[in-house]
């Protein structure tokens, strides 16, 4: 009897698995209402956008869109108007963008009123760092979707529709560019099969708008051409280039351009040949302009010679202000370290005037818990896009220094390190889907408000499935579970900061794999900027990173007023404090409480806010599907227990330099220091599902 | 710099370590103050009691106590009275155990006043799981102390000092009994060499009051003496114990007995020859009686074909209640299983009228979280010794039952399971020797409250300690360590019980090592009174083990009004209910809450139970030396994060079954079950200081 029981039970939960996956994103709407859609002509772009109304539209029976193309005034790049009659644009693209902008808003129940919406920036790219193994670095949702392995290069059935699936997610968001190899970019990218499978991906995301863009090995005359030097200034080599640029264009008419990651952690670079990054990005700048394509060109720069990685990009690129060809734009990390949980600002936003500069922002979960925490970027990109850099007077915000509003750029253009992969969901993690929605509404409108990107986006992909299996979409779903939902991502990111690292505090985790807590990592045969120690230079007299005049200075790559108000810990914001400031563990901070205490309280916060995530979410239940109900509620567990682990770990190191208790008042650590120190957190409570969180596809 | 403090820093923890390693147990302190001790002869045991005057005495400087032995008809063997002179015994024991009343007194800072105090059972031994080659069954503190391998047999001076220090211990709590090897027991402790290290031991322990015990192997006849049979009533084999009983009591004129576990659990016996429990301990009983030793019969005796294993022992022992020799005492577990978190009493005591019965009860936490969880199991014991019986009208306690109060047993006696090793605490967790310490208390005053013991055990244990390292003892070390401590110690097996097995649950723990949670623990090759199922019977109806009439009719073995009460869900006591009752999912509890969420209450309560234990413990740093606050701190950190995997484990494995939300105001779990099904509890969280928690000597 007992047997009996469970075999049903089990099946049941194989059947329902494979009932809702995620699998079909924030695109769920399955409409059967009719109707007319009048388009100026038939074409790839304009017969996308024509099925996406007939198969979503939640409007009125019979109502007539009309598509129209023309020019106007208010109309720029691939903008779009919306109103009661239809569409209308002056590209193609921005008419399938009209048409997904209108589709939401009715899915999401927003007014249908009269639109105009252009887009903030004209280059919205993916960056996947996807290698042609099919692995994909810092990628946490199984293989690649553009790569199997260098010996298996044909495009399949599969691969087309796969492609099709992503090309339409990301139009539906507003993207326009997928760069598809990583920036660690293997030289046999430009070998003629895997352009062929280039084209094959590009042919593919045309018909959605997306523009295909590739990552290039600056030593790919040398490793791939047999070439002597890959030195930018060589006539041979500029040949070499010149020839690989003919063969892509020739295959991909539009193709978009390059994006160069080099002199950086070991890539090759201009600088092995004594020449200068503006001199290795206008060689390959000049060779795409005749075709319009354009040179990605990355910023994220640090040798292990100088004293404050912080300091570096700035450094490096400054002088080259105004040196660069207008189609060559340098990309720049949101911080200027390297992605984690809280950094101030780039101070090269805004400090380059004469050369188009974009930021670059992490999809992929690399510092922020992988595709086990729930951490929603987008409250993280819109602080960065709303930093003042003051750099033209106050409101010279970093999203109006790099879209154009403040400085004449060629290019526009901001891009996002993808967190896609083979995983049925995509992305690892079901919420991990909204950082790549939000990535693309923000890049579309850098405006937009977190708060109402993630309304969209769990209305979308969650009031539009299971129908029938959960409890009606209504006032009392919006009560229970939209508005937790909601309340839970909008919290996440400032939670993980609190159990991961922080007041400023960065770089201090784990060297395997960048996911659990590390403080204590700084070996004597590591680069000191490749350990924590470097990082928060935690001592019994105190804790933190001496940036301020008296310290690196980094606090000077700020425009007044921030480079005072950075520079003195009174002003300085205390989300950034231990960031610019060595401060004694009894530092009073605005609380009142002691630097020590209110480090305790943080990481005692961050650990109950996940707790308390947990609590709204098993809330939830039954208001959406129970197929990823459960996959969350699991990835939840993890996250908490994670917390607890950076907490203890972070607490009790420090605790050796602070000599005082944790306040009495806060839960006490469950683990050792020297077991934290011992395992290693990111495989410790690995289970199969960590691995393999749904079906591979 | 940063390497010099760390080199400081460690090197202040390594001569700590040495200097506070708790292997001094509760016989602290040492006093300066001159005492004048007349003595009525010298022998070894009143040399001891003079010795232990002179180093401990804090009473009035150069008084004089006199020790007297004579006889005293308020003093009944080896009891003894302290008053204002001195001491006065019937027997040598019987001083020194005054001697150390007297001194715990002083050292506890109780009144001194005239006090009889006689034991409450003749008999009060420790049984020692150990086995020949070193290793001791359940044993959490390192290896044995009386065995090194059955080719390492020699007594070494080092061996000697420990048993004497031992030997000092167990007397200074008032036990006089030990057996020294495990109750399943090897043939080869008869063999002559191992004999001879039998006889070096109780040479060692004879000075301090110490009768020596042995455990035997009922089929030793065969397999130690080559003979063809070992059935009690064959000549040959009686001649064969016979002799061997004259060889061991030639080398131990005072040998205790034996100690026999037969037909149990694999264990050879006198049913092997279609004999009678009566028959194998009569045959072994006669050959002693002649020198005044006992048999001491364990009635843990169950096989695989009876419905209810809880019915066993008392199935087939009551029949031959009347037919065992007077020096033959029947050791009964205290309850009906087998050493569980809680359980009734066994319905054995006090239904044996004309048979002596003794208590076993389990120092060493086998099922109780090993060395690694703090659990005082003095209320455990106190619960047991004071349950009444009413098998001669109300008042019948256990203990009463058992001490010769009720029933005229020719021997009273009293039996605990050991939790001593090679660690330098001994017991593995410096709390743990509170349970070595209370049951000797207990032994010798079964009407002894918990709430004393531990408060003189606190008081003797860390009080007398580290003296000008911490703060001073007095009303502030009172106030801040002995009043938290002793309350954590007092509320310690209740919160055990709520973590892993509360409302009457038993039995649902790990196959691997019963430590951690195991209640899906079922495979049909194992026999189903060894599985979790067979117990708990979880199934979408309900949970519980039905022994009420209408099921297993275990409760018919109790005298009513017992029988009636446990029947009745209404009547029976919550924290046995699902001991005696199958109930249903929403059961209604006196609280109020369904039996669900009364279930998820008591495990959370467990967690939080320990969480509290965690922040109060963390709050008497500087009360007790460093070495021992640190190591009970890790120990606690251990605790908090197996009560989560215990809660977690049971709740989610149990909610399968009934199918309702875990009460939304609490935690929720945070590992996921088939993950915790995976796992091996016992080791997965282990670290190097778990396995050897101090330095082994």
């Amino acid at each position: 009897m007992k047997m009996i029981f469970f075999s049903i039970f089990f099946l049941f939960i194989i059947l329902d698995l494979k009932a809702e996956d995620g699998h079909e994103l924030w695109l769920r709407k399955k409409s059967a209402v009719p109707v007319k859609v009048v388009s100026p002509k038939k074409s790839a772009i304009l017969n996308n956008a024509v099925k996406e109304l007939q198969q979503g539209w939640s409007g009125k029976a019979n109502s007539t869109v009309k598509l129209t193309i023309k020019k106007d005034k208010s109309i720029k790049d691939d903008g779009f108007r919306i109103d009661g009659s239809g569409v209308t644009a002056s590209t193609e693209r921005g008419i399938l963008y009209g048409v997904f902008e209108l589709l939401r808003r009715q899915q999401t129940n927003q007014p249908v009123t009269s639109v105009v919406s252009n887009p903030s920036y004209q280059h919205r790219l993916l960056n996947h760092w996807d290698n042609l193994n099919g692995s994909v670095e810092q990628g946490f949702a199984g293989r690649s979707i553009f790569w199997r392995g260098e010996n298996d290069l044909a495009v399949t059935e599969n691969d087309r529709k796969l492609w099709q699936e992503y090309a339409r997610a990301s139009a539906s968001v507003g993207l326009n560019g997928s760069s598809v190899n990583n920036v660690n970019a293997s030289p046999l990218v430009l070998k003629e099969d895997a352009l062929a499978r280039v084209k094959g991906i590009a042919d593919v995301l045309r018909p959605y708008g997306i523009t295909t863009y590739l990552s290039v090995n600056f030593s790919s005359p040398v490793r791939l051409g047999g070439l002597k030097t890959s030195d930018p200034l060589d006539p041979e080599v500029i040949k070499w280039w010149q020839a690989k640029t003919k063969e892509i264009y020739a295959l991909i008419p539009d193709f978009g351009g390059f994006l160069v990651k080099a002199n950086s952690e070991g890539q090759p670079g201009p600088q092995d040949f004594g020449r200068t990054h503006a001199d290795g990005a206008n060689m390959l700048a000049d060779l795409v302009k005749p075709y319009g394509g354009i040179v990605m060109w990355r910023a994220f720069v640090y040798s292990p010679t100088e004293k404050d990685r912080a300091r570096q990009a700035y450094l490096e690129f400054m002088p080259f202000d105004g040196k660069f060809r207008d189609n060559v734009i340098i990309q720049v990390k949101n911080g200027p370290v390297d992605f984690q949980p809280r950094e101030p600002f780039s101070p090269l936003f805004g400090a380059m005037k004469k050369t188009s500069v974009m930021p670059e922002v992490q999809i992929t979960q690399e510092y922020l818990g992988r595709s086990n925490h729930l951490v929603f970027l987008s409250t993280m990109w819109e602080e960065l896009l709303k930093s003042d850099t003051y750099q033209e007077g106050p409101g010279s915000t970093v999203a109006r220094s790099t879209d154009g509003s403040i400085y004449n750029q060629k290019h526009t253009a901001i891009a996002g390190v993808a967190n896609t992969g083979l995983d049925s969901t995509w992305s690892g993690h079901h919420f991990a889907q909204a950082n790549w929605y939000a990535f693309g509404r923000l890049a579309w409108n850098n405006k937009l408000t977190s708060e109402q990107i993630a309304d969209e986006w769990l209305r979308l992909t969650f009031a539009n499935s299971a129908e029938g299996k959960t409890k009606a979409v209504g006032e009392e779903w919006e009560r229970n579970f939209l508005v937790p939902a909601k309340q839970m991502m909008l919290e996440s990111r400032e939670a993980a900061v609190n159990y991961m690292m922080p007041l400023g505090l960065h770089h201090i985790f784990s060297p395997f794999g960048h996911y659990g807590p590390g403080p204590w990592y700084g070996p004597k045969s590591a680069r000191p900027d490749w350990t924590s120690l470097y990082y928060h230079q935690a001592d019994t007299a105190g804790i933190g990173f001496d940036r301020t005049k008296s310290g690196t200075n980094a606090v000077s790559q700020y425009h007044e007023p921030l480079a005072s108000q950075f520079n003195d810990p009174a002003t300085c914001p205390e989300n950034y404090l231990l960031w610019f400031h060595h401060l004694p563990w009894d530092y009073k901070m605005k609380s009142g409480h002691t630097l020590w205490d209110e480090l305790c309280l943080h990481y005692d916060k961050g650990v109950q806010q996940v707790r308390q995530f947990q609590k709204n979410w098993d809330q939830m239940q039954g208001y959406i599907d129970e197929e990823r109900f459960s996959h969350v509620q699991s990835k939840l567990r993890r996250q908490a227990k994670d917390a607890q682990v950076w907490k203890d770990a972070c607490l009790l190191y420090f605790q050796q330099f602070s000599r005082r208790p944790i306040p009495a008042e806060l839960e006490r650590p469950v683990y050792d220091l020297d077991f934290l120190q011992a395992i290693r957190p990111l495989t410790f409570f690995d289970q199969p599902q960590d691995r393999a969180a749904t079906p591979q596809r």
